[in-house]
């Protein structure tokens, strides 16, 4: 395994502190401290406005210092971190994630009112835009994901169960390195390796946070991922899974029929199709982000699907994709009204999806990089619907 | 799938009423809803002390008042909630997961200064007695766990690498009908199947927190469980997994060794045979929990390794086991000092290690149901230190 230089690191740190709107920020996420600080050891990074990061690790320093560039590592936790933030006046903290527990023990170390402010914004615009090394260790899981698409065309047939076909993905991804899980921004959010799942199954709205097509799971308790049903001849099969790599993500959905597909599975497939190729010539710097997500919905217009679009009714949403790298789900959200310029760097999934109630879903995801001169997908399975 | 009858839910509800030192308590920990509601579909729940509950739903509320009993499900979020709780005076929260953002929101739209408390005990001590159907879903989890071990005797074999034999045993357990994750109480912790390692892996400390073996894991973002170490002849390896049933969980450490083992290995071995030999009269109704531990730490002294029981040097941690439920990890931690009473209905993992700096280590892991007469385990995988 190949980590990034000191170099890399002190720019990362750089490019936030450009971005700080407080005098101290008090990481503590473990996937923020990955990106800054090369480590996942149980520990809490501070990064002052002005002046060196301290690191303290609450358990195996050993471990820390050997894995981290940060020259000042100490032993320590809430109570030694508040011993250095009471000469600071606007604290940030990671709102969105760290709990309301570790908020009020800082606010009574702290010994006085406390000022606030939300770093999260500040660190996820800085993620946004890859490094080389970051960009090669996503080729690394899509060569993951691509191993999960590679097993399943080759397990795919009729009367094999939605999660007996997830069983087999998930191994060779795993055999081919995967770490685990999907790293998901989200408090009480969870993500195993993606979903798979088949028929009507793709359009059944069940409920996980963020997420368009989910199949049904196995139970209430995981109402997501994929379920015991039996896959059916003339069922479309989706399968939306991420790779894993150095904690870095590749998002790569692809659709699978058991048999012939029918003219309508393919017809709707077909637009999808369209979308991709329609959407590359957009995703170029000079153009904004929701130029992307419009690009996409001139096709669904010109199709007249509009209701069918990433969800249908109610349930519908109304974005394209997201941005991606050490989170599966990071910003931009490809979205309306979003006028972030594209740049260099950036990795993008985008996954157009038609959802049609009482008949199934079709779903196409691919991640791209942003390069000076347009998008180039990083995942590469075969794009095809797939008959097995 | 079978699910409980409403009559369950009351008395759950029932239970957690009467430790409630709030007015309104305001649940939305995914799996706090599941206890209380039967469903995970994006929601907050509300309790107030005296009156019916109230469920707002995000998203999907049509399958959401599908699964649940609770008889007013609303559409709605933070905004309706706090249009309810402003007429309540000390409100309820679980302090320990949900995120500062929701709290300053709670607390901006209350449109007062909110008295809040803690809720997360009060739940987790209503959750520490498990019903006969939670008990039921533990025993179809404990068949999911035993097909990992089952699945890793056949695969186990000399120049297999962990992270291969982790994939057959995922494999097998996934087919079982896992539902893909194992549930942890703790903001920013993850957990995959568990955790397998060998060899001297087995002695690193590599800082997952609160797990003592852990493995060292494919890098540095993710720097537990499977890595790519080939299993050598004579290497002891460790396979610490959980079931996963309708979200209840079995947790169960079993012992390998490629080859015949030696001397050491078995003697070390044995040692932790005997702490479950003689802790399992100890586990009855009118002892305490402190006494489990107790009981354990005599065995180890009087072996005369406490140095390397849970860990060694700074590295080691004073406990045995901890309960388990609908997430790996619940009260009561079975440790010195803990002066909680044993009662029917208790559901404990009990976990006696030892490790050994410059060697590896020995685990055993088994989970156990507190009955009338005394101590049941529910997992049921062969006990001894398995030669593949």
């Amino acid at each position: 395994m190949i980590y990034p230089e000191d170099a890399e690191f002190e720019m990362r740190v750089g490019a936030f502190r450009s971005r700080m709107e407080c005098d101290i920020a008090v990481i503590s996420h473990s996937r923020d401290i990955y990106y800054f600080a090369g480590t996942i050891q149980p520990s809490i990074l501070l990064i002052p406005k002005d002046g060196e990061p301290v690191m303290f690790f609450r358990m195996n320093m050993d471990k820390g210092k050997d894995e981290t560039w940060i020259g000042d590592c100490r032993k320590g936790g809430i109570k030694e971190v508040c011993e250095i933030i009471r000469n600071y006046s606007v604290i940030g903290l990671e709102k969105d994630v760290i709990p309301l527990s570790i908020y009020e023990s800082i606010h009574k170390r702290a010994g006085r009112d406390i000022e606030t402010t939300d770093i999260t914004p500040a660190i996820l615009l800085t993620r946004m835009i890859k490094s080389r090394y970051e960009i090669k260790m996503m080729e690394e899981a899509a060569k993951i994901s691509n191993a999960g698409h590679e097993r399943l065309r080759e397990a795919l047939h009729e009367g094999i169960s939605e999660i007996e076909l997830a069983a087999e993905v998930e191994y060779a991804m795993r055999r081919a390195g995967h770490e685990g899980l999907l790293h998901i921004r989200r408090w009480d959010g969870f993500l195993h390796y993606g979903m798979i799942a088949s028929g009507e199954n793709l359009y059944i709205p069940s409920g996980y946070p963020g997420a368009t097509i989910t199949g049904v799971g196995m139970s209430r308790a995981a109402s997501y991922g994929a379920s015991s049903r039996r896959i059916r001849k003339g069922d479309l099969v989706m399968a939306d899974i991420g790779g894993s790599y150095a904690g870095y993500h590749s998002d790569e959905a692809r659709m699978y029929v058991v048999g012939s597909a029918d003219e309508l599975q393919l017809e709707r497939y077909e637009i999808l199709l369209e979308i991709q190729e329609r959407v590359i010539p957009v995703m170029r710097p000079g153009n904004r982000v929701s130029d992307v997500y419009e690009a996409a919905f001139k096709v669904i217009q010109e199709h007249g699907c509009e209701e069918w679009f990433m969800g249908f009714w109610h349930y519908g949403a109304r974005y394209l994709g997201h941005g991606i790298g050490i989170e599966i789900d990071e910003p931009p959200l490809v979205a309306p009204g979003v006028d972030i310029p594209l740049q260099e760097g950036m990795t993008l999934a985008l996954e157009p999806k038609l959802i049609v109630p009482g008949w199934s879903g079709v779903d196409l995801e691919d991640t791209f990089l942003i390069t000076e001169s347009g998008a180039k997908p990083i995942t590469f399975s075969r794009r095809d619907l797939v008959e097995v």
